[in-house]
């Protein structure tokens, strides 16, 4: 016998998987942390009166949005430095700040706003890639938010490393401490081809293996970048890390802007993801991402935020609009990445990415109650005459009324239930005032 | 003395113009629809009980938000036909939509729709090109939104006008009903170069002259159009409109994602503006309309949502958002259409294209006090470092607290007073089920 049991009555559920299916008037059980039954409401019996019903007549349910890219504690960074050329803003804007500012409760702090922000929006599980892993995952099981914690190996010492082999005995040592966790899980996380050298790529590329875990770097963010890499080792990046056993269905390559139709080819063929991340490559005017033709080719696209130092928010719904409409514009065709591609994008094939597809990603009996209502009574979101076109087109995070993860309603009626945000805004608000002192 | 006096004290009044300007702990003062002084809230007196006080500790004011390129009615068909080619999209569903449903009750309901959604977002004031203007004029009345009713001329029949000469008697009634009407002002409004003759583009260059009224025209939207023009023409479409007499301070050319280094420099010496409406030109993948470069040479730029059936929303600090993100992207420059500049294009450039530069576009002691309310005090928009940034690159339109509209506050606390919003809502569904059976 399960211990909680709940009936959402929904006027729509967008299941995700499989694809283009829309269920009209059905009603998800929840079984303590699992989906148990998704069945027509005209067809619902009530298994006693244990059960709690919850009422969501112009709602649609979804999958729990996955961002799979983001850098979450950044976000006390947001608005800091904008509108200035990429360098300036890294090397005389953020790397100082983060030398001043990082240290644990940096990324408490800043990984319980961006946990907040994420949750209200709908995003039930975040790929992370910072320092102090350990911080980010007490923070993000605090909240109530699904987290993959990025195993961080940079060639520069930090707050949290001196050296590489103390980015891995660190990392691997936040591994070993969730590894038990429902809510948590671990991915490599090497920062760049420009920043980690063979040597190391070499070792999580066994790692990884040993451990069966995700790979999660950014990888030709930029042209400059694949051009300095060629200067460098006479060879673009990706086929540096292909020669170093990393292009496989482990690597999620996060940008990849610049791509040729070789790399096209040896994305379909390796298995690897492509994450997405098209406000944060508008904003540093990094490049476009070639998402249509990734499609075309049957790559696994999945989507991110970004950190909020560049994008300025992390809001997976408007990232998926966002992401949509430029495809369209950069493939010439307004039939590119159509809404039910998008939402795709944004749950399932994140989860695939993430390894994590047969625990979510999609609303289907057995799998984890990850899962979204979004309010589509409000008057901007009307009228209906396709709910998916609605969702990815015409709505925004803060009709996301209700928020389950693993089967708990982290979000009731637009309220986050985990955290005082009221302390989480006070906090916010005195790392400001010490940065911008600083 | 005045009828009535409202004093708001603001964290932070963002005026505009002067342009870089955020004065901290200012208070707006209201006399009856115009501002009638901007102080510290530190020197403020109030001139006795009779003034209204309104504090917003944590907001931003700024000046209303100008929708310089819209078909508001065409809000009923939001979300009816997405992910299709443009002429498929066009032919097979739109037009025929239009040629089944258009009617005066359609014009009042949709352009309703729009005024609701557009006020909640902090619009106050619309360019519309659409049927039925006088319905147009009088839905925005009764929304108590300001608008720019398009005289709408086309070279084929509709529900309004069976040809051109009855297309400019209907528009030129419109325009001598509302002339003195301080909310509702006019346009010339042909639809496009190919669907307007030469003879009637000289007749509305004279007209325009004659009457002092701008210009509202789709041009070179896309390659092909333009292609199609010189097949049929000899002449690019911008080049035809400057042989008639039409490209001059009054034009307002909407989309221009297609021009040559020549038509760049014309645009600028001319004086006439562009209306860049980035998200129906991604969402159509109708091209990139080359901002910065148009900014760089000193031509107005404004901007507008389109309509909702190619967007899918009326939300113009959505849509700066989106142009000051893709300006970077199109442009490779991260400095491309910074946060100022993008709320400027959003106020006083859309002001100035539709010659209201003198009564709204700024806050200006002696101007109409069209000014909107952003809370900044929500975690998403946290931490404040630059309240011009958090506007543009992290708020969202359910941030508008409070708009004012000539003085009247029509919004209050999120929530508009003008019209009933479940009847607009029942009006909108009931047309869905007609089109959609239709």
């Amino acid at each position: 016998m399960p211990q909680s049991v709940q009936a959402i009555h929904a006027r729509w559920v967008i299941p995700v998987e499989p694809t283009n299916t829309v269920l009209d008037h059905h009603t998800v059980v929840i079984e303590d942390s699992q989906l148990a039954a998704i069945v027509p409401t005209a067809q619902w019996q009530s298994s006693g009166a244990h059960v709690e019903e919850i009422s969501l007549p112009e709602h649609a349910l979804i999958p729990g949005l996955v961002n799979a890219h983001t850098h979450a504690a950044m976000s006390l960074f947001r608005g800091m430095a904008d509108d200035r050329p990429l360098m300036d803003w890294l090397e005389n804007h953020i790397w100082p700040a983060e030398a001043r500012a990082i240290n644990r409760e940096f990324v408490r702090d800043g990984t319980r706003l961006a946990a907040a922000e994420m949750l209200l929006g709908g995003t039930t599980c975040f790929n992370d890639m910072y320092f102090f892993g350990d911080e980010a995952a007490s923070a993000a099981i605090e909240a109530g938010i699904r987290a993959v914690i990025g195993m961080i190996v940079i060639g520069f010492p930090s707050a949290w490393a001196a050296d590489v082999d103390e980015y891995f005995r660190k990392g691997q040592a936040v591994h070993d401490k969730f590894r038990d966790h429902p809510l948590i899980t671990s991915a490599f996380a090497p920062h760049a081809p420009y920043t980690v050298d063979d040597h190391a790529l070499r070792r999580i590329a066994t790692l990884a293996e040993e451990l069966d875990l995700p790979v999660h770097m950014h990888v030709q963010e930029t042209k400059d970048e694949v051009e300095r890499a060629i200067a460098v080792s006479g060879v673009r990046p990706l086929r540096r890390l292909q020669g170093l056993g990393l292009v496989t269905p482990r690597l999620l390559g996060v940008h990849m802007t610049c791509l040729d139709d070789d790399e096209l080819d040896l994305l379909a063929h390796s298995g690897a993801t492509v994450v997405h991340c098209p406000e944060s490559n508008l904003k540093l005017a990094s490049g476009f991402c070639p998402v249509a033709k990734l499609l075309a080719r049957g790559v696994n696209v999945a989507c991110g935020t970004d950190g909020a130092a560049s994008n300025n928010d992390l809001d997976m719904l408007g990232e998926i609009r966002t992401a949509s409409l430029l495809a369209k514009g950069v493939a010439g065709d307004p039939c590119a990445l159509p809404a039910a591609q998008a939402l795709r994008m944004a749950t399932y094939n994140g989860a695939q990415a993430l390894g994590l597809e047969r625990s979510i990603g999609s609303l289907e009996v057995g799998k984890q109650a990850d899962m979204v209502a979004i309010d589509l009574g409000e008057l901007r979101a009307r009228p209906v005459y396709d709910p998916v076109s609605q969702i990815i087109y015409s709505s925004h995070r803060d009709q996301v009324s209700q928020v389950w993860v693993g089967g708990r309603r982290v979000v009731r009626d637009r309220q986050l239930v985990t955290l005082d945000l009221a302390d989480v805004r006070a906090a916010t608000d005195d790392w400001a005032e010490r940065i911008r002192q600083a």
